[in-house]
């Protein structure tokens, strides 16, 4: 079980390879938001994404034995690639399985941080969990799973340390901090962080539409399924259900979930370019299209807005860029 | 004339406001550059570029009947939107002359800070010193150049303030430091903070080709003039020659010049997109073009290079974007 002090022990193994990434802002886009609104740019993170921090926990937390044999994880890429660059620096052997419709930016990657990617069929139905158990027996490696993980839960949970420290000095104590929500590893991490240290704050995760199955769980009290597994650009966080171990701590800790569509992830994508010079992915920009075009859902003067992500495909990228004026238009009028 | 005290004292007035922008780093840059890369990435800086440090000081360093005046600045884009950020930040009332040829992104920027504009003909030859000059007499407005003042080198030097820090944090103290020059402000400012902090490293500047008036400068000993002075998409540098104060610091501590082309400059913004995640303008990437692609003019193990600004018109950026196989393909192979 992840604990506050299991993310302080993986802090203290992850803080001198993460970056400690910057907590942006800009007064046009406090002026669309209608509030303060902080951005914390994981995109800037090694791998471009957050899941360097939770891949580096898990890896760095393995003994001698089980690094020598090698680890596995299954992952649409980002995942792949925080566990393939933690494994390559302890010199364990890695295995990847991703889905066959992953961007060539994250197969591409990942190989070239010396992983074995295996590829599977996504919108065929197989199961990413199913394959990866198997091979991970088959070949004796130790199974990183994306998120049901305490170590990678405690990894993704120095992002929340960070955001207590960066906001406390800005003078920001109070504030909802939306987060793109996929298994929930990242969500629950954060809230972990920050009821111990900035417990007036709380987490809000934020799903693509018709993949909301964690704001529909939270909801219900129950895990419930998404219907289907593809059909939103944002690849990253389209997940099939609530985690295990993310599930009880947010229905503890979260506030309920905010739910945004793939235009509005495109144009918060556009928004960033323009306003914060940075390079967002879809499913790493659910958070800040939500605090940018549903500020109704959100009840605190300031909001944090984790930007998780940057590995997007330039086709989705130069589709964004296609859609700013629209946006501009659209939400400064 | 500006010194590491007047630096000092810069960054009292400048760091509660300024961001510190994070040192980035890729192994795929690692690979191209053919040495580590470090990018500091002034993008990130409100205004999106590195001006800001430049405009702040030098507006919080006038008395309360000079800033009840106001300021007036000449500028391509960025040190505009760093005068007219600080002007409104201090309640002062500022003019802007800029170019009719700026990128509309820059020009709407500055008049959405409050600022006035008035456009003047770069390319038919009129000169916006004396366009600039006249109005500041006529409506007594305190003129803040863009880098032939003390004040505004002392705040771009704080640039080199931060890299000392976190090049020493990374355990680099020996280094050629390349900067994108225009005038010479932000080189002069990080060549005498670096003089005392960190007296291993070395300035380089870099301009596009066609516009090396300080590298052509810095051979001959004494200040050149471009011929023209529009013709490369690198708008924020194309400066007509070195300043009365910055050539005198950069002869005494800058190392030769670097020049790259505009296709460079393309490609260095493509690559960091895609590595780094950050937005890049033309002007503001000629230093990372110049790490990446013409690493046979550096001659240290470590080079860090100043991505500046990232006011970029998405045309241009698109373009970028467009080259980027191109790119990979001409330098990973």
């Amino acid at each position: 079980m992840t604990s506050f002090a299991l993310i302080q022990s993986a802090a203290e193994r992850v803080s001198q390879h993460a970056r400690v990434t910057p907590l942006l802002c800009s007064p046009m886009l406090d002026m669309i938001a209608g509030r303060h609104l902080l951005v914390k740019a994981e995109c800037l993170q090694h791998t471009g994404s957050f899941k360097f921090r939770g891949g580096w926990a898990a890896v760095s937390a393995l003994k001698p034995d089980a690094l020598k044999r090698g680890v596995l994880a299954y992952s649409s890429g980002n995942h792949a690639q925080g566990v393939a660059t933690a494994a390559k620096a302890f010199g364990a052997p890695a295995v990847i399985i991703m889905p066959k419709d992953a961007p060539d930016l994250k197969i591409n990657n990942t190989r070239a941080l010396g992983a074995e990617v295996i590829l599977y069929d996504r919108a065929g139905g197989e199961s990413r969990e199913a394959v990866g158990e198997t091979i991970a027996q088959k070949r004796d490696l130790t199974l990183i799973r994306p998120y049901d993980d305490p170590q990678v839960i405690a990894g993704q949970g120095t992002v929340g340390l960070e955001i207590a420290d960066q906001a406390s000095e800005l003078g920001i104590r109070e504030a909802e901090v939306l987060v793109c929500c996929g298994g929930g590893g990242l969500s629950a991490g954060i809230a972990l962080a920050l009821e111990k240290r900035a417990p007036q704050m709380r987490v809000r995760p934020v799903e693509p539409k018709g993949f909301e199955d964690m704001a529909r769980s939270l909801k219900q009290h129950e895990v419930t399924s998404n219907s289907k597994l593809t059909g939103s650009i944002c690849d990253a966080i389209l997940t099939p259900r609530p985690g295990q171990l993310t599930f009880p701590i947010l229905t503890r800790l979260a506030g309920s979930g905010i739910v945004v569509s793939d235009e509005d992830a495109l144009c918060a994508m556009a928004l960033a370019y323009q306003h914060l010079k940075i390079v967002l992915e879809p499913g790493g920009a659910v958070a800040l299209a939500a605090a940018l075009f549903h500020g109704a859902a959100i009840q605190t003067d300031a909001v944090i807005a984790v930007a998780t992500g940057g590995n997007v495909s330039t086709e989705i990228f130069q589709k964004a860029l296609t859609l700013l004026p629209d946006c501009e238009r659209r939400y400064t009028q």
